[in-house]
């Protein structure tokens, strides 16, 4: 196999580790796909996530707007309304994501078997 | 945004989870990138990745030949030399590892700006 640099395989890392942390975690992933398929006011959100809880979802999905992956718009109306969308930008993801399933997909023949 | 369907969505879920488990873990993508730099050998390895105990670069070995991504040869020689090899398969990851890399790279820029 050929040998691959050290400085070239290193400087992976970083931005490797980055992509990870914005969707490795266990919930990101859920919850971006929730928005994507137009949930948009909290409860729905987390009613369409088995086992999220309230707290939980509150943080990633600060989390998720520190990232620009999603928008929290206060709407004015009475009762206040919050709405949360998926952003342009985290669609940027979807390409990441198919690499991942792809790959997965590949794997589970690689390990079990046509 | 367009929508997504629900059940398009779902169904990436666990294969995008079984690739994150295979690479998605702290030191996985260290030894790999080990390997493929030319590191076979136990010692070589561990002294290439700064801070990881014997025992657990001994239980990432044994996970990563299950998972067919590196081969454990034991030498026919005086002193048994054991060498560690990354597999043809294991190069497969590469284009993951590149998505998720140039994806790294672009949100640094889109999060911090240029």
């Amino acid at each position: 196999m050929k040998k691959v640099e050290h400085k070239e395989c290193l400087s992976a890392l970083l931005p490797v580790r980055d992509t990870l942390d914005v969707i490795g975690g266990k919930w990101k992933f859920l919850i971006l796909i929730s928005l994507w398929e137009g949930n948009h006011r909290f409860r729905e959100i987390e009613r369409s996530i088995p086992k999220i809880s309230s707290k939980v979802l509150a943080k990633e999905l600060k989390d998720m707007e520190e990232h620009h992956l999603i928008t929290r718009t206060v709407k004015d109306e009475y009762p206040v309304q919050i709405e949360y969308s998926a952003t342009e930008y985290s669609k940027t993801l979807r390409r990441v994501i198919t690499e991942l399933r792809d790959w997965g997909v590949n794997h589970r023949k690689e390990i079990f078997g046509q």
